[in-house]
């Protein structure tokens, strides 16, 4: 089934809403369900029903049910108790290393990178990103990520796997400038990153076909800076499974239902045959080829459009739209 | 006003209730705002009916009170969408650079150091804590936290000021073998920062009377191992206020409503005087004193408790009282 969350005067959590297949319609799961976060608590007991509301709004056997607009979304989560995002994609990191000529990650590639993000405001997909400048090298960053429901602390791949709920496509904003700074202090990134946005619709795997093999989305991620097409590389070259994400997560701790976890920049080392799914992963190959980076970050004004299509050439999550602007401070 | 959360079975974010001053007896709020975070949410709105519930309740004229047993209560935010972590107090930072003779962290001394902890489940003040193993350095933080309302991106320090809400007291759990690998990376702390555990009690800053002074709480953290004074560094020592931690955090992201801010460890670098707030500080002076630390870190089987006492010897924020057990897995 495919979930979305309608913005709400009512609440920070807006409503809950099952789509369509098509994105075409939807209907309010208001009755079973107020939020996506209440769903994520009680999930075995709720989700059959969002399952059977899903299945007669595609049999066209529901009453009330209305064009579904993207723009009337906030994130599927519009905040979440926990967003942990990885960096999964091994050639991304490598490629960064060569042109910044800086040393490997101690064993990243055994072990995955991950950071724990801000998860208390979550931008809407389509509308206004604010930043305080634009000379903090504003970023985007084009990844999948999973929703989890509660895993034990030391969990196995398995149950890890099992835990896993809902698929979404994340913008994960990043000011380039402020990173290596907050990295050298050791303690993580808080000004690097700022909030964080997702597609207007979360899935469960089981929409994903066979897109969801191998303990990854096999799907392109296309990212269109300005209207131009600037990447497609693809999520099946991931190189860590979500499993081993939620077992490295859990090692410590365990998570609670709705903890978001992301797969990191989606990335095939290959800039120049595929694009990217950030700014700065073009840069590095500028500098490996041409010696500097001549791609500038994003301005005011700029636009990033993300999204993903099925194997039926149909839009899997909607569309993330953003400009980027300067906050009102 | 003193507020508290109770534990439910119906709700992972329990039911609050209204404490008394001398945290003797309680009132549930669920007539007025359902959890403390719903509070937080329209805060200009509840505060003041729950302002005038505490009083009543002070005041002995209102039915329906109940003893407040503190063994029933859940940290004040069972779970939360944000919690950061300041390290306030530098005389802390700078024995433990001494003792381990590493370079200090880049520019801790003019601008705080921060890190990003998991918020979706904090534990119960009263209680076991998990742990995978007991080889991992486990160790507490006695500290003081703040909760904020809405705070826009790039705030002044007024403006960071005004957005106080609550304050609370916090252990805030270490794993400190996890640690330096951790911040080698560069993405900050998963691993080395299991859940964290908060007082039954927050209180909003008039509480605190004198002690509520110049961005600071100045009042000290007791915490006993084992059933035995382990430390009372004065919470006065702290380098950066409150209103700088807030600004901080907010430089290139807004904090929505529930944030919790923490303040670090509490310290006064002076184990010998006053001890310590957590074991690896005093470890750090036993290295600088003696070559080598000789106290351990907690065993499975080990107690802390944590308390503060205001001017009058009364408990402030209720007591912390936890129990390092090995975690199911």
């Amino acid at each position: 089934m495919k979930l979305a969350t309608y913005k709400s005067v009512d609440s920070r959590d807006g409503r809950l809403v099952v789509v369509s297949r098509d994105l075409a319609r939807a209907v309010d799961a208001g009755g079973i369900v107020p939020t996506l976060q209440a769903a994520l608590d009680r999930w075995d007991a709720v989700a059959p029903r969002l399952a059977a509301l899903s299945d007669a709004l595609d049999a066209g056997e529901v009453n009330g049910t209305f064009p579904f607009d993207q723009a009337q979304a906030e994130s599927p989560l519009p905040r979440a108790y926990q967003w942990l995002d990885g960096s999964s994609y091994l050639a991304h990191g490598r490629l960064l290393d060569r042109a910044f000529n800086i040393p490997p990650i101690p064993q990243a590639d055994v072990i995955p990178i991950m950071y724990q993000g801000g998860s208390d405001d979550f931008l809407p997909p389509r509308g206004e990103a604010s930043f305080v400048s634009d000379e903090d090298g504003i970023d985007f960053e084009a990844e999948f990520a999973i929703v989890v429901g509660d895993v034990p602390m030391g969990a196995d791949e398995a149950t890890a796997r099992d835990a896993v709920r809902l698929v979404m496509l994340a913008n994960d904003w990043s000011l380039r400038a402020l990173q290596p700074w907050e990295m050298k202090r050791g303690f993580g990134l808080i000004h690097a990153k700022p909030s964080t946005a997702f597609a207007p619709v979360a899935v469960t795997p089981d929409e994903l076909g066979g897109a969801w093999r191998d303990g990854l989305v096999d799907l392109r991620v296309l990212t269109a800076w300005n209207g131009k097409m600037f990447g497609r590389p693809s999520g099946g070259a991931m190189d860590y499974r979500y499993g081993q994400l939620v077992t490295h997560a859990a090692r410590t701790r365990r998570l609670r239902a709705g903890t978001i976890i992301g797969f990191g920049t989606t990335s095939e080392g290959q800039p120049d045959k595929v694009g990217s799914a950030c700014i700065t992963e073009r840069r590095g190959y500028e500098i490996i080829q041409e010696g500097a980076p001549k791609t500038p970050f994003m301005k005011f004004g700029d636009t990033v459009s993300i999204e993903v299509l099925g194997a039926d050439g149909r839009s899997v999550f909607g569309r993330i739209d953003q400009r980027v602007v300067k906050a009102r401070v």
